[in-house]
């Protein structure tokens, strides 16, 4: 049987990424998919060499090489670190930046040709990248180009919780401008999507209110009514299993009880603070709408601990499992 | 020694406030703060039979004989029900309101005076109570009226968790707008009353930002630079051991690992979906400001579960034993 290989970007250079990727690929264990990373061979050796270890390569160039690598082998398609020096580690540069987009670059053919069925990415810094792409919004907005799509979104996994955002880096009073019935809609359809991909088609999305109590019948606001509840009906009449708008502060109480598959939330908060705080060190981001499976750390580079080796793996390990779940559905699909 | 007596408010006798009251005090163990019962015979009687169980009163009519209880002993101060029939269970009535709130003016002339050290309050219905009182606005300001209050707060406890709200019951939309520096600084000044009256006046207090990742230096909000760290930074010039504006989604993570022990957030959700959803069936409501204890069920009269049996005793029990704590902190300064 061929192996199901799977990119793996280790994100900035000068971050934690590269120890997290080269920790975590020092533990992997045999079987499952098997990684590609996308980077430079010196700067993986140094990271490798925080934990006093080396890491055994397997050189690939195109698909064909990746599928033939073995259940115990890691591949490495390489994009050269150019400069004499390596970055130094912690520091936020235009070259670490430069050579961060160069790596997503490379994986971008793979990935449009469905020659490599997914990627996981380490924590990129987008102010580094952005010094010298200006016009660069981040990893969700760089990978739904390189899948054309025009509908996407990002899906917050801390298992068995899963959170999804209408709204996410606005100002909190800019959230109820942002909000519409149609975005509303259009995030509960992606929460459909996600259950569909996770291969959980049945599962129960719930839709959160945005106002305390969920307004409590208009007294603390009309959001509900007038927005969330019309987007909430019209899923429901297209056969979508989806209720709401629910108070928030009971949605993640129940669906920690497995009364909910997914859970759509109005404003980042609203999703992230109770996530986080269930899972700190094993969030997963999902990006939900692309024509290929697209995991992420939900941390940043950390830069004050790069170098050190003591950042955790956990998110990344999380996003690698994940990763192979939505792999293995598409491919039974 | 002579017992201390604390006041016990069942609460809507429509709701499960009484049967939640009855099963609680049919397991409470002897010793520790000794409750005061303020309500009917009859009411009661009913809630215990829902358990197959009667309540042993002792009849209270003064401190004195509160005082006099034994460690075993559950005393009665009787606010008789009227009416020849008791109120069926799980409807919402001005009868029943306007019972709830006689109980309310049965208690307060023992707080007022200090001859009843501390209440804990079980579920009202503010609708019922409005019915014929159209100016209550609640037990907490009910409670702050008879302390003669006029710095007051709430503070939710999902033990070791505990929040505290610069807003609670206003739309989403308007939360921006009643920020103040001044209510950030008050809400600040209450967190560090709390630890002192929970004898933990060297406890660290977290400032929540508003904003995705407090705003991250003004890119997603300006609030922070603002109104949060002034308030922070004039705390802290006063002694206080206050750190924040932080970013909302690690803050409750950090608490939980013991690096903070009280978390000032900047509206109703912000605090209660974290703590709701760690304990949901073990918070409590401290009114914060009083001179006297007042400990308070996190939930309502739950209509729909009243007369079953069904309800959860976990908010009661942990009101009470919290209100234990705070009333020997109190004996002992």
């Amino acid at each position: 049987m061929a192996t199901v290989p799977v990119a793996l970007t280790p994100g900035d250079p000068a971050g934690i990424g590269p120890e997290i990727t080269a920790r975590f690929l020092l533990d992997l264990p045999p079987g499952g998919i098997r990684p590609v990373v996308f980077g430079d061979r010196r700067v993986m050796a140094r990271a490798a060499a925080i934990f006093g270890a080396e890491l055994p390569w397997v050189p690939v160039r195109e698909a064909a090489e990746a599928r033939r690598l073995g259940p115990s082998e890691v591949g490495l398609f390489e994009v050269p670190w150019e400069a004499p020096e390596l970055p130094e580690w912690g520091g936020m540069a235009a070259a670490s930046g430069a050579y961060a987009y160069r790596v997503l670059e490379g994986v971008a053919p793979f990935l449009a040709d469905g020659a490599l069925p997914g990627v996981v990415t380490g924590p990129i810094s987008k102010e580094a990248i952005q010094l010298t792409r200006p016009e660069f919004i981040g990893h969700t907005e760089f990978f739904a180009q390189v899948g054309k799509s025009d509908r996407f979104g990002m899906l917050l996994v801390v298992h068995p919780l899963r959170a999804i955002h209408v709204t996410a880096h606005v100002p909190f009073a800019r959230v109820p401008e942002c909000l519409t019935r149609a975005r509303i809609e259009e995030t509960i359809d992606l929460a459909a999507l996600s259950l569909r991909r996770l291969g959980e088609p049945a599962g129960a999305i719930a839709v959160c209110g945005l106002n305390p109590h969920a307004g409590e019948g208009g007294r603390f606001g009309m959001e509900e009514r007038e927005l969330i509840l019309p987007a909430v009906e019209a899923a429901r009449a297209r056969g979508l299993k989806v209720v709401g708008p629910l108070p928030p502060d009971t949605v993640f109480y129940r669906a920690l009880n497995g009364e909910f598959q997914v859970i759509v939330c109005m404003y980042h908060d609203q999703g992230h603070i109770p996530l986080k705080m269930y899972g700190f060190d094993r969030g997963v981001n999902v990006t939900v709408g692309l024509p290929f499976v697209r995991t992420s750390v939900d941390h940043g580079t950390a830069f004050e601990l790069a170098g050190t080796g003591s950042a955790s793996i956990g998110s990344l390990k999380a996003a690698w499992e994940l990763a192979g779940q939505l792999v293995a559905q598409n491919l039974s699909r």
